[in-house]
C-alpha cells in the first residue's frame, strides 16, 4: 500500500495514509470514557505506526480511506496459544464421551503423550501446514499478534524445531509471533520417574540453546501436580533469568501450589489459568505488573466449575487478558472471538473487559505493552475495521460480526 | 455442473457425476457400525439425487471427481433457527454484565420487546441483508438446510413479511429453507394483558393467512410461563391442524408445563429445549415419532444448569437433534459446528450422536426424513467433503476443520 511516488514529490510532510470517518476504539487508558472511544475521528499512518489521530480537520495524505462510519480497533492479540502440534485428539474426545475411563484412554496411548508422539513423528512440513491453517483461521477474525508455545517436543531437538517453525510462520503470515519456550510442559517418556533429570536438561541445555539461537521471547512452565513442582519451576525460572529471558507460568489451573506468587517473584509477564488462585493472593501480582491471563476455552472444554478470582483481580487492579489456550487436548477451540464471548458468559467479564483482554492487556502479557494493543500515537498500526454500531458487539454472541478490513503495520491484508 | 452434451450423445445410461475415492459417512440406520461408515467408496449423482453408492468398481460418469481419500457426509441441517431479526441485543448483553437488573433493562426497552420493535421498524432490505449475512456464515460451515422461524413480527403483516423474506433467502442462496410460523412466540405490546385475544388473532387470522399463501411449513409455539399457556398452545395447534399444518413447540425450557406431551398428542415434528422435561415423560414422545431438539447454545448463553434428560431419551429411543437456536437474545451464536461441540461438551452427546443430530435427526425434525440427512440412494445429493481422518473430528473442538467442498442437490457450491 506504499505510494508509488517518492515522498519528496508530494512534499516531505505529507502523511502516507489516512483513515477518516471512523469511530476509534482507542482503549487508551489516558482517555476517559468507555472503550476510550473517540467518535467521528480520523487516524493517520506513517511507516507502519500510528502517526496521528483526532477529530475534526484531518491532515492531507497520499492515500485516504473512507471508514464509512465504522469502528476501528487495535488488532486482536492471542497471548496464550499452543498453535503447533501433530495429530489430533478427536478419537480420545469420542472415547471419553463414550464413557471410557481416563485409565483406558491413557493405556490406549491417549492424553498429552499422544500429542508429543505425533508432534515428534510429524515432518517439519506437516507441523507447519497444520499450524498455518489454524493461524489463518485466527487472522480471519482480526488477530494480528499470536503467542506460540513449544511444549509438545520435550527434547532439545524438537523444542527448538517447533520454535523455528513458529518463527517461519511469523515471516510468512501478516502477523507478529511471540515465541515461548514451554519445555517444562510435561514429562517426556524418556524421563519417566525422573522429572528432576528432565528439569536438568531444560535448564542446562534447552534454555541455553533456545537463548543462544534467539528462538524464545519468554520461558513458560506448567506448575501443577500433573506438571512440575514449584521447586522445579523455580529452577527453570532461574535458568531463564540467567539467559536474560522473561518468564510466565501455567499456574493454579487445577490446584493451588503457589505458582502465581513464584511467577510474580520473578517479575513474570503473566500467570495463566489461575482458577485456583485464592483471592487473598491476588494483590501479590500487582507490584510486578504481572497480567492475569484468563482461558475460558479450557474452563469450558474441561467443564470446570472453579472460577478464577475475577472480582479480586478487578479490586486489586491486576490487568486481565483473555486468550484461546488453543491446544489439541484441553482447549481445541481456534477462535479468539469465541474466547471473548466465553469470557463474558462464563467468567462474567464485561464486553469492555473482554476486548481490553485481547488487546491492551494481551499486549502487556507479551511484553508489548509499549507498542501494541491500544490506538495511540507511535504505536504499531495494527488495526481492524468493524461494521458495527457499538463496541459491545465484538463480545456479544458469536459469528455475527467479522472484520470489514485488517491492517498490520499499516498494510491492508 | 451439468455436462455440456445432451445425455443421448454419451448414452442414456451414463451417470451424470461420480465422486470416487471417498469414505462415506452414510449415517444410514440400515448400515451397521459407527457412523454407518462405508470406507473406500464412491457415490453417483443423477438429477440432484444420490443415484448409487458402493465400494469397488464404480460406474462410468460424465464427470468424475477424485475425493482424495477424504470423508463425504450429508449436508448439515440447522432445524431450529430464528434467522431473521432487526437490531441486536449487544448493549443489553453489556448492561447485564455491568450488573444492571432485569427490571432496569426491561424499562430501558430491552428484552424480546426491543427485537420486536427493531424488526417491525426495519425495511425488508435491512431484514434480508442481516439474515443473508448470518445465513452465509452457516453455509460456510457445510449447512445445506436451515429452518427459519418468524416470531419477532407478532402481527399479521409482520409475521407474513418475515416468512416471505425467508422464502426469498431460499431462492437466492444454495440452501433449502424450511419456514416455521412462530406467531405465538411472545405477546405483542398491542395485546398487553390480553393474551387470549392475541391467540384469537393467531388462530383466526395469522395461521389461515400463512396457510393460504403457503408461507409456513410448520407452526411453532413458546409454551412457557413467560410465553403462552398449554391451553393457548392447544388452540394454536388446533388451528394449525385445521389448516393441515404440522406443529412443533418450544417446551419445558424453563419449567415443566407439559408442553412436550401436548406436542406429541398433535404428532408434532419436534419438542425443542426440554431441559425441564421429566425423564418419566420421555417415552410419551416415542409413538408420535417426535424428535427432541437440543439447543446447547441457549443453555450456554443463559448459564442454565438444568440438563435435558439425555439418558432417558437414549433409553426410550427418542431421536435427538442438535440446532443453533440462533437468535439475538438467548443464543446469539451463528454456528452449527459450535452447537455440535457444545452438545458434546455441555450435554455429553457422543460425536456420532452430535453429527446425527445435525443430519439424520434434524431432517426428521423438519419432516424431511425421507429425503435428507443420510447418504442413501434416492436421497437429495446435499453433501459435504471433509479433509479429516475420522468423523469424530467434526464435533471435537471448534474451527479446526472446515468443509473442503459442499454440494447442494448435486451442484458444487
Ligand atoms: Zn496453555
Ligand atoms: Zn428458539
Amino acid at each position: 500500500m506504499r505510494s508509488p511516488w517518492p515522498a519528496t514529490v508530494k512534499g516531505l510532510n505529507m502523511l502516507e495514509q489516512l483513515i477518516e470517518n471512523v469511530h476509534l476504539i482507542t482503549l487508551d487508558p489516558e482517555r476517559e470514557g468507555a472503550y476510550g472511544l473517540l467518535p467521528n475521528a480520523w487516524l493517520g499512518i506513517q511507516e507502519g505506526k500510528i502517526h496521528s489521530l483526532g477529530q475534526g480537520d484531518a491532515p492531507e495524505a497520499e492515500m485516504t480511506v473512507d471508514g464509512q462510519g465504522q469502528f476501528l480497533s487495535p488488532g486482536l492479540i492471542d497471548c496464550h496459544n499452543h498453535l503447533i502440534w501433530g495429530g489430533n485428539r478427536a478419537e480420545e474426545f469420542e472415547w471419553r464421551l463414550q464413557g471410557r475411563s481416563y485409565q483406558e484412554i491413557a493405556q490406549a496411548g491417549g492424553g498429552i503423550a499422544s500429542t508429543v508422539k505425533a508432534t515428534r513423528d510429524a515432518s517439519d512440513e506437516e507441523l507447519y501446514q497444520g499450524a498455518a491453517e489454524r493461524l489463518q483461521t485466527l487472522l480471519d477474525e482480526g488477530v494480528t499478534t499470536v503467542e506460540v508455545k513449544s511444549g509438545y517436543g520435550l527434547s532439545l531437538e524438537h523444542e527448538l524445531r517447533v520454535l523455528r517453525i513458529a518463527k517461519q510462520l511469523g515471516e510468512a503470515f501478516p502477523v507478529q509471533i511471540s515465541t515461548t519456550l514451554l519445555a517444562a510442559h510435561a514429562l517426556p517418556p524418556e524421563f519417566k520417574d525422573n522429572s528432576d533429570a528432565y528439569i536438568d536438561l531444560v535448564c542446562e541445555e534447552i534454555i541455553p540453546a533456545a537463548a543462544g539461537e534467539n528462538l524464545a521471547d519468554c520461558v513458560d512452565v506448567f506448575c501443577e501436580g500433573v506438571g512440575f513442582s514449584p521447586e522445579q519451576c523455580r529452577r527453570v525460572f532461574e535458568s531463564a533469568r540467567a539467559h536474560r529471558l522473561p518468564v510466565k507460568g501455567h499456574v493454579e489451573q487445577l490446584s493451588d501450589l503457589g505458582g502465581a506468587k513464584l511467577v510474580a517473584e520473578f517479575h513474570g509477564w503473566s500467570v495463566d489459568h489461575i482458577e485456583y488462585l485464592r483471592p487473598e493472593d491476588v494483590p501479590s501480582l500487582k507490584p510486578s505488573g504481572t497480567v492475569a491471563v484468563l482461558l475460558p476455552g479450557a474452563f469450558y472444554s474441561l467443564k470446570e466449575t472453579q472460577m478464577p478470582p475475577i472480582q479480586a483481580l478487578r479490586e486489586a487492579g491486576v490487568p486481565m487478558a483473555v486468550a484461546t489456550d488453543l491446544n489439541p487436548g484441553t482447549s481445541p477451540l481456534a477462535s479468539l472471538r469465541l474466547a471473548m464471548n466465553q469470557a463474558c458468559v462464563l467468567f462474567g467479564l464485561t464486553p469492555e473487559e473482554s476486548l481490553r483482554g485481547v488487546s491492551q492487556y494481551a499486549a502487556q502479557a507479551l511484553g508489548l505493552g509499549k507498542q501494541k494493543g491500544i490506538l495511540r500515537i507511535g504505536f504499531d498500526a495494527d488495526l481492524v475495521l468493524w461494521n458495527i454500531k457499538h463496541p459491545s458487539e465484538l463480545s456479544y454472541g458469536f459469528n455475527l460480526v467479522k472484520p470489514a478490513a485488517v491492517l498490520r503495520n499499516g498494510a491492508w491484508i
